[in-house]
């Protein structure tokens, strides 16, 4: 069954007028329910994306609790360049490791073109149920962008730095470019599985572009980034594009072929229309306002509400990933005071 | 021997026309330098500045290495807090921890006011000896700016996510805005003491202030910045206020009271120009283009160099502090090239 095209969230993802503002969390599904902790027990992350009744169980859960407008699928975005052979784990704690870090041009061939039903059929076998159980809610879809997942690759483990992905970038910008080209295949040929299985929309996860200046982004990263969009344009589901701290360059990343941005909680919603004219735009609670309770967070929900001032185009999020920490039911709340609340009907706009 | 009063780094902090651009570089004094290490030894980070004379080597080491335009004195910005008997340390690899976050309005009670004398007179009796050794090349003072202190108390180690401090100044916001004041009168403190004892300039260290958005800033954090330059003001040093990520509230950080607003490398030096009119500006070349070698380097330097245009009121420095893997032989580079390059006359202003 395929979800309704004048869904909310598919309506706000095109601009459109929508009956309520469509509410997703990123990171719905994760260390913050119980239920996942429970159903996922002690398998790995890694482990549970390989299982398709798993992973569609726990994109599952966060639907069932929270009633949000969209699933996301559970997977990471290393999931593909594992999927091929470039070593490459989740540690718990710390997050993707790579033992043998892309150095040097000889590890190209260590990232050959995915073909998604040889190297990873349980993909499209986890959208399959998932799109079969979720009836006319739309599924989300997502890969990393090149950037990112070049600054896992390169760096081997977490950076706040960036230090060999900006050498390689500054020292070698044709290998960081063939690099991010092959990673932009990869990620093309991803997200043409996932929409091909049945993902209503797709957002590409640039998390950490935000380490970089706008003409250094333009010269380096968005080129690839823009192939990606075109890369699933033909397949003509609405894009979302997102990273964290991207104030200064969300102009740029707006014009990489997305139809909707993702603003983190750094700019103020109304400021970050602005940037990105003819864009729908996504977001952008702080995800640590929760912490404070429900009535804070209530007028944070407000905020954000009110500088948006019912525009049509709005998909409302937090600026990034839930928190492990959170309460889920002050999540609960907020998908319910959004749709009481919020407006998505176009007439301020 | 007190710095002279034109020197080029007063000038430029002060935005007028300098014989040439002046140079200096966060965390100097540091791990990147070989005799940093040999110095210093064993000693952990906060002995070694309870120590005058080996402060004092430490923070020389750069000028002599560099030939920077000025020191700033070897400390940290827990130093005040740790002095006046809040537990807090550095641990090596991690950062400042505190085995009792601040957490709970009895906390202020372990937060008395700061006494130099009687507190740390190291801090005095290190500036004394180096404002001796240095002639005339000014030194910085500094302090940590109240909402990036406050969030090592309150989180009790680095975070990324800030959910306590975030908690406490949502569901808190009177006891968030007392901690402040509290840290904002033990800056004032500890920055009077320095400039006393002879420091020609302070930067304000608000590192962490880019989390925030504007209206969040504006309201539970600007007070407090602007508590410290107004404390200070009446000794008529310049004043430099800093933090990383704060594209978004570099026009609110400038009207802090600081003569310079540091800027890190996500923002290119002219576009920051325009959000912080009347001002000084320090940057903001990006500390990791260092990695790729002195070409590269030499483009990044040459490009900030022409986003100033040669307006009066530019110090050169990083964009943030110098990573502890940084090649000292191009920084050496980097401070002769913008000396010889750099140009500071404020024609082009």
């Amino acid at each position: 069954m395929a979800p309704r095209p004048d869904h909310p969230f598919l309506q706000a993802c095109r601009g459109l007028p929508a009956e309520h503002v469509p509410v997703w969390f990123m990171r719905q599904a994760g260390r913050s329910l119980p239920e996942y902790n429970e159903v996922k027990g002690d398998v790995s992350i890694l482990d549970a994306v390989e299982r398709p009744e798993l992973a569609a169980e726990l994109t599952m859960q966060p639907v069932r609790r929270y009633g949000v407008d969209a699933a996301i699928f559970y997977s990471d975005i290393v999931v593909p360049a594992r999927a091929i052979g470039f070593g490459i784990d989740i540690v718990a704690g710390v997050g993707p490791v790579a033992e043998q870090p892309f150095r040097s041009k000889d590890d190209l061939e260590r990232l050959p073109v995915l073909v998604p039903e040889e190297h990873s059929p349980y993909i499209a076998e986890t959208v399959r149920i998932l799109v079969d159980e979720l009836g006319d809610r739309p599924l989300i879809g997502f890969a990393g962008a090149p950037f990112t997942v070049a600054s896992y690759l390169i760096e081997g483990r977490p950076s706040r730095t960036y230090e060999h992905t900006k050498r390689m970038m500054f020292a070698e910008p044709e290998l960081f470019a063939a690099l991010l080209d092959r990673l932009a295949d990869i990620a093309i040929a991803s997200l043409r599985d996932q929409i091909t299985a049945g993902a209503s929309a797709v957002q590409l996860f640039d998390s950490w572009a935000g380490a970089l200046s706008p003409p250094v982004y333009e010269q380096h990263v968005l080129p690839h980034s823009r192939k990606v969009f075109e890369g699933i344009a033909d397949l003509d589901v609405p894009g979302i594009h997102f990273g964290v701290g991207t104030g200064e360059i969300l102009t740029l990343m707006g014009e990489a072929g997305a139809d909707v941005v993702g603003i983190d909680w750094r700019v103020p919603l109304d400021v970050a229309r602005t940037r990105v004219p003819g864009k729908a735009v996504q977001g952008n609670l702080d995800p640590a306002v929760t912490f404070a309770g429900w009535d804070a967070t209530r007028g944070a929900v407000d905020d954000v509400l009110a500088r948006n001032a019912g525009r049509a185009g709005h998909v409302f999020n937090l600026g990034h990933g839930v928190l492990p920490n959170t309460d889920p039911d002050i999540l609960a709340r907020v998908v319910d005071h959004v749709h009481e609340h919020g407006r998505a009907d176009g007439a301020a706009a």
